[in-house]
């Protein structure tokens, strides 16, 4: 059973569900949508990520023997249910936003159309695979807006959550303007570009600090960025230019070195003179530490001479907003609008749309939320990614999202950019048609 | 390349720094710690776990045909260091507390001693396997201690940061005193029990709340806890009670519901009083819907009579303490104790022992950390589990596991029960002859 493919990476009740449809002959088409509820206090917009490996999923899904054989020795499931699992595929419809689009509240991001069984089954790893990628995109953009022009570097893997989840922050970041990521794993993978520097341990391994400087760049020579902050930051910037015109014969430039602790404003100026003062102007300040977008701004603000961020743990878990209110609901089911009330958790029933309107300098204005039907203006953000099962069209690749997702930023009105909340929440209409479909949707359900 | 066990799921530094040991020889044995720097706000006491994950990933370590010709192509290493990384295999030791144990701040939970190359090379996993883990069950604990007896069931998955925080999300609170998870996979890969209910979808597919209800007891007979909240909770706990008899002919029982939105306190009253009155005594009421162990301590202590609680995306995010700061760092190298005095970073030299010293009444008492080498008493907590790169002993299943963490768990003293910080925190002693050989590094390197 593959942990990242199986398809009882699922919640119980969906199976549980799915026995009940079989058993009833409820297989008529379903609609679901996937988005968020509102957004959390510390974002201003979210970024859509997570398309392709849920589109991946989709597209791969099938019980193997192995995974059936459990289900069956589990004694939960019926044996016509299991057989009808075996021919199990998805061979239903998506639209979704591209990833990389920005979004608010009550959005549908992505839409799947199936047999009631096919988009029920999958609800837990689409959310699982989509929710994870739009918090660390979103979270990512913050830094790509506050630090505009810098190298800014996913540092996270050692303490994400898990392996996919470093894999994935890698990924999300850098459809967001990240410059790349250290884990290396994320290159062969995604064709993400791979960044590093070196480690305390390097350093601490050797009785001499300049020792360490020389070694590791002898073994490393295009990559000399050296680590100083092991004892005494200051005096190991001074051991840096001792030790540049040594390595400059060596035909080895010295290309700049890492803060990771201490007061990284004051020290990121202090280093910079010392460097400056000691003839390796060219060479970069590259900062990392407990690093996220407050940190970025605060310290681009005060000036700091730092050129690169190195931000990992805060990105890669969304520590600000480690979960989006992302749920993935049923709108329609065998033709006919559906809508959950429940206390604070009610939805806008059937297939629906989003149409952005722009202002005039190119800037997001407003959105409103619509039927699928609606003939209206403004750009339709949802397009069709899958029918029948097959994709649509080929998977653009990553740097064209990257790409996409820049120019998804640079619409961003201003009141937006900042960390704080505006003034003005970004205004998301239901269309008349929508709110008049929801109030006759209740009306034969019951109860207002 | 397997996305879970490739070695290349590390920081690029770490294969740079590989290529300058190689380069220079320095194949010493070096001995890394992994511990936590200081407790979030919101934690009084860790619990480790993750061990097992780490050591199957140290068990099976290589590099693949297709990882090697990848770095070759990459262009950033030399032939001669990938011709060393074909024949790396782990082949050091580990000691470690077992899963479940409780820990603090500064106390080494994993010590990897190994040829300096072998024991860097994985920190960037193992870090993110037992980092992980560790915050979860640290989490779950809380949710365990404020709701003794209760049913606490993982419903996690969807917002989890990927599959595999899902799957290890689910072990992690099931070794912390989790009564199962909802996520299938958990089972044939770990032995977790699992549970679910069934979801809104379900009852909004048809046009009838009650033939919803009937048709999924029809068709899992075994499993009618009805989710009740769809609509109105209390009209749909009298659709409950008005349909139990005619179940009851057909042989079915009513087990119970599930309240999942609303204010869930005042609505188990009403709907035990509904439950109650309708000869539904002995249904239970399962809650679900945001939750975590602050909301589980006050709906108990309101008295809300609620039997099991679902608790998803607080208990697998983290959500309050989404990470720890959780490293691994060098300790020794080549015989000789390796400190790192970076500011607010600084670190205990040398191997270190955690000896646990208890109260009469079984409780904790306090701990004093060591040199590996002091003859003290107390017990030790760090015991061998690898030697040579083989496991020393079976691996515990995972129920054993489960009842040693709640032993652990029973010895915690009352200060620390809670879920605010005590007034005094548990105390953590640094043994002399540790902070003499703190004193004598920092001689040896230069300034205190």
């Amino acid at each position: 059973m593959n942990p990242l493919t199986s398809p009882l990476l699922t919640d119980l009740y969906q199976l549980t569900m799915l026995q009940a449809y079989f058993a009833h002959g409820m297989l008529d088409t379903a609609a679901f949508e996937l988005f968020v509820r509102k957004l959390p206090g510390t974002r201003n917009f979210l970024m859509a990520a997570g398309l392709e490996q849920a589109l991946e999923f989709l597209e791969q899904l099938h019980f193997e023997e192995a995974e059936l054989a459990w289900l069956e020795q589990s004694g939960l499931f019926r044996g016509d249910f299991l057989d009808r699992l075996r021919k199990l595929r998805f061979t239903g419809d998506v639209h979704a936003m591209p990833e990389g689009t920005l979004f608010f509240p009550n959005e549908p991001i992505v839409r799947v159309v199936a047999s009631m069984p096919e988009a029920q089954l999958v609800e837990s790893r689409l959310l699982n695979l989509v929710h994870f990628q739009t918090a660390v995109a979103s979270k990512a953009a913050r830094s790509v807006l506050v630090a505009p022009g810098k190298l800014l570097v996913d540092f996270g893997l050692r303490r994400a959550h898990g392996a996919e989840a470093g894999l994935l922050a890698a990924r999300a970041s850098y459809i967001a303007g990240f410059s790349g990521t250290a884990t290396v794993l994320a290159a062969p993978l995604f064709g993400i570009p791979i960044f590093g520097t070196m480690a305390h341990s390097f350093v601490q391994a050797h009785d001499d600090e300049v020792a360490a400087f020389e070694r590791f760049a002898s073994a490393c020579p295009a990559n000399t960025v050296f680590l100083i902050d092991t004892y005494d930051t200051e005096t190991a910037a001074r051991k840096v230019v001792a030790l540049a015109p040594r390595l400059q014969e060596a035909g080895i430039a010295t290309r700049g070195v890492r803060l990771d602790s201490g007061d990284l404003g004051a020290l990121s100026r202090s280093v910079r003179r010392i460097l400056d003062e000691g003839g390796l102007q060219r060479a970069t300040i590259f900062a990392s530490g407990n690093l996220d977008e407050y940190r970025l701004r605060d310290l681009l603000a005060s000036g700091s001479p730092i050129d690169g961020f190195g931000v990992g743990t805060s990105l890669v878990t969304s520590a600000d907003a480690p979960f989006l209110d992302a749920v993935y609901k049923l709108q329609e089911y065998a033709g006919v609008p559906r809508r959950k009330r429940s206390a604070g958790k009610a939805t806008w029933p059937g297939r629906k749309q989003v149409h952005r309107h722009f202002r005039d300098d190119g800037t997001l204005d407003h959105d409103v939320v619509t039927l699928e039907s609606e003939e209206r203006p403004g750009s339709r953000l949802l397009a069709p990614v899958m029918l029948g099962g097959k994709r649509v069209a080929s998977v653009p690749g990553i740097h064209s999202l990257r790409a996409d997702a820049a120019l998804c930023l640079a619409a961003l009105p201003s009141s937006l950019r900042g960390l704080e909340q505006p003034a003005v929440p970004y205004r998301v209409e239901i269309s008349p048609e929508l709110r008049e479909l929801a109030a006759q949707v209740d009306k034969k359900t019951g109860k207002p």
